[in-house]
């Protein structure tokens, strides 16, 4: 159980934004930015590899909808960034599904944190062999 | 046109991880950690408002196939991130929609920039119904 758990069930406060029979939409309490919002599956899914991949399409769909409402509506928004963390070592903190919708304004402060690489094509490739045989395989 | 276009049409070079009809994937030539790879329309795209959302349910479900086929692979993989620019404002670069996939280990220095808030209830449920009603408008 998680605090999404409580929110769908009525037990906690939001402010809701969305509700399909299989997402709803809500304003994170700790956002990055004003406006900040997010899509979750109504039943729960701790990790990408538990949710139904149909749910998980309309997660991006109704994100693509909510982003577009925020570009209509009051908040500031000349743009807008999708992020989800898959795991304790991509950043989870609640273990139930959830995509982030983060409007953009010019030197709002919000960003990614890290250096890109220029590898060689050939570790490039390398890899790529390695992630579609497990593609291929699963 | 952009680079993708030239990728699509076999005149740049690339590390090709999964194709079908509307999606293509391939290693990022410039990735934040290894193993790094976007998930792209085959229709060319400049934003989610143009993206077709059925293609943009497609997106999202290539990229739980790959988040596992990461796991599974060679590549060093504890957790994954997705992340999307829509926009300037937001980081975008190139301007056909993409979608990256992140593979995540612990230390590896990437990570989101930014300090959340804590607004008032009362400031979240006013953002809530401009949003909501931009989007029953739309």
């Amino acid at each position: 159980m998680t605090v999404f758990d409580d929110i769908l069930a009525g037990r906690a406060p939001v402010s809701p934004l969305y509700e399909d029979d299989d997402v709803f939409a809500f304003m994170d309490i700790r956002p990055f930015t004003p406006g900040h919002l997010l899509v979750i599956p109504k039943v729960p899914a701790r990790s990408l590899a538990e949710l139904d991949p149909a749910v998980g399409g309309k997660l991006f769909q109704v994100g693509q909808r909510l982003a577009a409402a925020l570009r209509a509506s009051e908040v500031a928004c000349d743009g807008v960034n999708f992020f989800l963390a898959d795991g304790v070592a991509a950043g989870q903190e609640v273990f139930h599904v959830h995509l982030h919708v983060i409007p953009r304004t010019g030197g709002d402060g919000f960003g990614l944190r890290g250096r890109p690489t220029s590898p060689r094509r050939a570790d490039l490739d390398y890899l790529a062999g390695s992630i579609s045989r497990a593609l291929r395989a699963s």
